[in-house]
């Protein structure tokens, strides 16, 4: 049984998240659940048993690659506004599964030393190895985001870095690297209640930085940068997803669907042994 | 609540477990459960209300050392004959936690530039960051292990060793990191019962490995060797614990309550505020 044929998912996520042809970022509503009919306890129940499969499949990923290192990865890659969910998203999903076999990458403002290289130079290092399940919080995407709306490069720069992110991204398939690019969508008035729960609650102090504010006074030039991402870099093989995260119940199962379908496709299994199974066998029984 | 205070722990793992003055590993039965009175069952349920002290100690760890560079870090150091369920606490017991705080290495054959430096230059790379809960999978122990047991270094180079060692780990504890050091401890007999499972079925191949046969057979030679690490370099600051692993169940549990204890000593806290929070409030509402 896949994720999206449980009996709440009435569509197919990889399908109805997909940013395609005239895809309107703005036309997305953050607060729906597309092609999920249950609730928020109902998906909770589902949320487990998608980890159940997750964790399978990621156990038989990594197997395979012990004996071939050209074995396939995958990649995801988390892009949001500030709380829309990211962590969440890397802890009950990606956290669902055997921290062995993940890398997880985030990346934060760029050291004078990455500065000092191509944007791509600190990306490339964090690419999962084979077998492995990769998680960037934050990534090469930054470099047209906030490096667009903030004017961090010439405009020239973040021109020619659509075109690099592409060419990037096809070596990163034809090697076996299977990409999932996610968006977390969530709306301008769900991200004021958020942060103005951080700033409530002193054991949330923590996660409160007043850039934040900062940041969301430029709302729609983000926006705006988004959809230009969308537009130049959401190819046949490494799609974005927009997934609307004002129900984080929704984003979290949708993630996991998403990352389901990548691994049911790449279709992992046990590798077969590389030594004499009945001469191993008889070696220990004399031991 | 501490995890040793639950009714099923009739004694401290933290003192029952620990390596100290006389300590002989040949007087440790590897199928024992010291201070634990339930069965694998009641384990099942303690794991699970442990994990959640875990989780929520392990944020506040974090979350503490945001503000402050020179925050507290945890480091739990794994050792252990092959198969004796290093990858189960992994798992089992680390997995319980948000992902993002935690940061595991585990550590295979050193690589010829690895070998080219000190062997203690690829470990200090891997020392969490203030904040972060540390695990290494084997470590710089192996070099006065398979290094002793396969003299793959001269005697009085393995003889520096255990000061290095020692010198190190006090550098370390200096600095803020808290150090518990575990050998999960299998009987010769447990070990071939699992490595027998892993022939057994091939779901478990990519799990086998010839060469464990040949270890194995250096069995003695490893237990004097792990005797020698615990008298030299069990100290008060990073003393050695030696959990009984054949009851897997066991094994997770008493693993557990070291690292609660660990962490009930650093006891983090939130840490305040270092903006205005009612200056923040007004500036969010404006938005």
């Amino acid at each position: 049984m896949t994720a999206t044929s449980q009996k709440n998912w009435t569509g197919d996520p990889a399908q109805l998240l997909r940013v395609g042809e005239g895809f309107r970022l703005h036309d997305v509503d953050p607060a729906a659940t597309p092609g999920y009919e249950g609730g928020k306890s109902a998906a909770k129940a589902d949320l487990a048993d998608g980890a159940e499969q997750f964790d399978e499949l990621q156990e038989r990923l990594f197997a395979q690659s012990r004996l071939d290192d050209g074995a396939p990865s995958l990649l995801l890659v988390l892009q949001a506004m500030d709380s829309a969910g990211k962590g969440g998203i890397v802890r009950h999903v990606i956290g669902a599964t055997d921290p062995q076999g993940v890398h997880l990458k985030a990346f934060k403002k760029p050291t004078p030393e990455e500065l000092a290289h191509d944007f791509l130079w600190r990306i490339e290092r964090e690419v999962p190895e084979a077998g492995y399940i990769g998680v960037f919080d934050r990534s090469h995407y930054e470099d047209v985001l906030i490096g667009r709306v903030r004017q961090l490069a010439p405009p020239d720069e973040i021109e020619r870095r659509y075109e690099a992110i592409v060419d990037f991204e096809q070596r990163l398939t034809d090697r076996g690297v299977h990409i999932v690019k996610v968006m977390l969508h969530i709306s301008s008035d769900e991200q004021k209640a958020r942060l103005g729960e951080r700033l409530e609650r002193p054991d949330k102090h923590w996660k409160y930085n007043p850039g934040d504010v900062d940041e969301r006074q430029l709302w729609p030039a983000y926006m705006d940068a988004y959809q230009t991402v969308f537009d130049r870099t959401s190819t046949a093989n490494a799609p974005w997803f927009v997934v609307p995260a004002n129900a984080k119940w929704y984003a979290r199962l949708a993630v996991q669907a998403l990352l389901l379908d990548a691994l049911e496709r790449i279709d992992p299994q046990w590798p077969a042994a590389d030594f004499d199974v009945e001469a191993e066998k008889a070696r220990l029984a004399a031991t």
